[in-house]
């Protein structure tokens, strides 16, 4: 590799060669069957090269010499045929990483057969605690990653590791109520995944689910479960700190830095290696290395985070969130494990004084948010209300606000905390909210 | 290939092996600049194994005869561990097919070289045209796929073939008025991609963009284009014409054979072989030989479309409609080339006639039309007012209907036919509708 970056340099000024080599294998399921068992591998090389501030970008799916050698040439020829951006500094330089965690070789081996298996005794227990349940939906999977990054700068870091996941989504039939999908999950670093967990806690909601109550206009208490902050924070909130979004004046945080824009629970940070993160990446999309970034500090806003370009172009330093996608090929600002700080007591607590309330588990629409400024307008369901300490049934309603509003009126968040595995990685516990106002619909 | 059936038999009563060995080669624009060059390739087998009327389905992203020996054993595993499918009858039969039409091996060997050159020629182009356009996105794009289905009752179909698409989308802006984005595009079966043609019309249209007027509530003739076409009758009429919808009574469609459900000008099938058509494939994804299926004969409904498993549910023969998602692996009823036969006289003449009306470019929203009776809401923009038989002004408006009533309120449909290479290939003229109802915003 390093003899393709002297090979690149031929054409460019500087060039970057970042080579990502995979293998998935998953197994899902469709209405309490197996529905298919996938195996899947391979490698991409993407170019990345400037000369004369023109930017040539090429990726192909293979990491033989030959082929990489034709992707420069064509990045080289597209650079020809661009115009210079005028804004461009420059590649990043080496920089001093963390020590790199110990990959897990058992998933790098994992086969199907072992996600069927899971997938099977998760069926087999849903039904032994639910007749009335039907697995509508679930997937086992574990993929493995190997990335090496190298430029011209002498940037040359090659990580390697992998993750597994397991989900399964219940919908249950009795008398005449169809509760709503009902999906728990876990993910980790290892095969142990908690089937039994899975099923416990998914099932647990459809019971709740299957006394629909309805819902009316009111201020309450809610608590925000992991799917529905994920979902919530991924669209409206975690935007906003971006810092490309700062260079180009669509985050209302601009100016803001100091302030407090959340009330005293809300600690908000970037960490791959959180213990419970699923990435542990020493070194970002474009080799920077990575490092806890803190982005709100018991409320207060502490700072963007930057890729190499968009930090050079305002004068500041990449704060290693340059993320590639492997499919398009190109960098954009984003995060590795996103961390909401965890509390003290255990949801059960949380729940036991609440008089009258709601456990949001799902929302819809939050992918509407707007991130210029924060508002959405969102469908809470499946949502469990909650009197006199206890879950009563489910309900449905709809939540219109303003993510940052919302964050003032966090009082408590729960001593359990959960990695939900899709979209941006979200490492979170459960959230309570109080006086929102909710929509019966 | 014959000796991995014979290595399935050992594990089935019936197996299907479905190999997809693909190339594809692009390149991108993002504004004005060429983005990315990107070339792929790679085989997938799909094994389908039945034992006992349970069902085993495994995906592995390799044609290597050890690898493929691999999928197999997981497909029996699974097949082992799920219930019998009682409504299971067999794989197809062998059948006779169509005579293959003459791949153009010139797709196989593309460079996205080629494509990098038609952007810049079509980018350069754009902006002799006008200079307040920026061509915000577009790309071109090569695939080429060798497909070999072969099962255990003495199927063995080779196809291989390819396409090439161009696109751009500009936007205007002008004044304090920037347009929405307005694209056009050209496909075929080799590399003569119309270039200029895409250039002049989408820059007439941002041209006549430039002249925003308001819309209001009103009953006129619209007139719409292929992409509006393509749009609303993938989600809101082509479902209906699936013989699995009849099977589960969720076709709007159900004992409505023979009857006009559009009115005269509307002649609707499918057919892989029509000149314009992108995959004249001789077989469907299960080996099933394809063929002309008309679903609307001068307005009336001629009947549905098959693959094997619903047909033979159904107690029918599949009309070669068994698509296969390379992604997932599995088959499931869909088109290869929709086609709305086109008509006698040039757009041009349509417009000259109309004192008001409008030509709608584009539909938001379609994919939220309910399949089950053909309703829908779109707001359609780009829209064109055309007053006095001239396009006047670009405008926004609502549309609320439902496709059934929309098909017998259309008059007339133009000589000019566009293949649409996205989601569906449809393969349509412009037509007009007398009547509609619009609602201005």
């Amino acid at each position: 590799m390093e003899n393709l970056i002297r090979f690149g340099e031929k054409f460019f000024d500087e060039l970057e060669i970042a080579v990502y080599r995979s293998r998935d294998v998953s197994a899902s399921v469709e209405l309490n069957e197996i529905s298919i068992a996938s195996t899947r591998s391979g490698a991409v090389t993407v170019i990345r090269g400037i000369k004369d501030r023109r930017l040539g970008l090429a990726i192909v799916d293979s990491d033989e010499p030959e082929k990489v050698k034709g992707a420069i040439e064509q990045a080289a020829k597209m650079a020809k045929l661009n115009s210079p951006d005028e804004k461009w500094v420059s590649l990043p330089e080496p920089g001093k990483y963390r020590e790199k965690p110990k990959p897990n070789y058992e998933l790098r081996e994992a086969s199907p057969n072992a996600l069927v298996e899971m997938l099977v005794r998760g069926m087999k227990l849903a039904r032994e605690k639910d007749e009335n349940l039907v697995v509508a939906g679930g997937e086992g999977g574990v993929s493995w990653e190997e990335r090496r990054i190298l430029n011209s700068h002498g940037i040359d870091v090659f990580q390697e590791g992998g993750a597994a996941f397991f989900f399964l989504e219940f919908v249950g039939r009795k008398g005449g109520v169809v509760t709503p999908g009902i999906f728990d999950f876990d993910a980790r670093r290892d095969l142990n995944l908690d089937v039994e967990g899975v099923v416990e806690r998914a099932s647990q909601r459809v019971q709740w689910a299957y006394n629909v109550v309805p819902s009316k206009n009111e201020e309450v208490p809610l608590i925000f479960g992991p799917w529905a902050i994920a979902g919530l924070f991924s669209y409206a909130l975690l935007p906003a700190f971006s810092g490309e979004r700062l260079v180009k004046e669509t985050t209302p945080l601009a100016g803001k830095i100091g302030e407090k824009i959340a009330s005293d629970v809300i600690t908000l940070y970037d960490d791959p290696f959180h213990p419970l993160a699923l990435e542990p990446v020493v070194a970002d999309g474009e080799g920077v290395p990575t490092r806890k970034n803190v982005l709100i500090d018991a409320g207060t806003f502490k700072g963007f985070v930057w890729d190499n370009y968009w930090a050079k172009v305002h004068g500041t330093e990449s704060t290693g969130n340059g993320k590639r996608d492997v499919r398009s090929g190109g960098i954009s600002i984003g995060f590795h494990s996103t961390v909401i700080e965890k509390g003290k007591r255990p949801l059960e607590d949380i729940i036991s004084e609440i008089d009258r309330g709601y456990l949001v588990d799902g929302l819809q629409g939050a992918h509407s948010s707007n991130q210029d400024n924060g508002n959405f307008a969102v469908t809470a369901n499946p949502a469990f209300l909650i009197e006199d300490g206890e879950v009563k049934g489910s309900s449905v309603f709809l939540i219109a606000g303003n993510v940052y509003e919302l964050l003032q009126q966090a009082s408590e968040v729960s001593k359990e905390q959960t990695v939900m595995p899709f979209m941006n990685t979200i490492i979170t516990p459960h959230i309570k909210f109080e006086n929102v106002k909710i929509a019966g619909k």
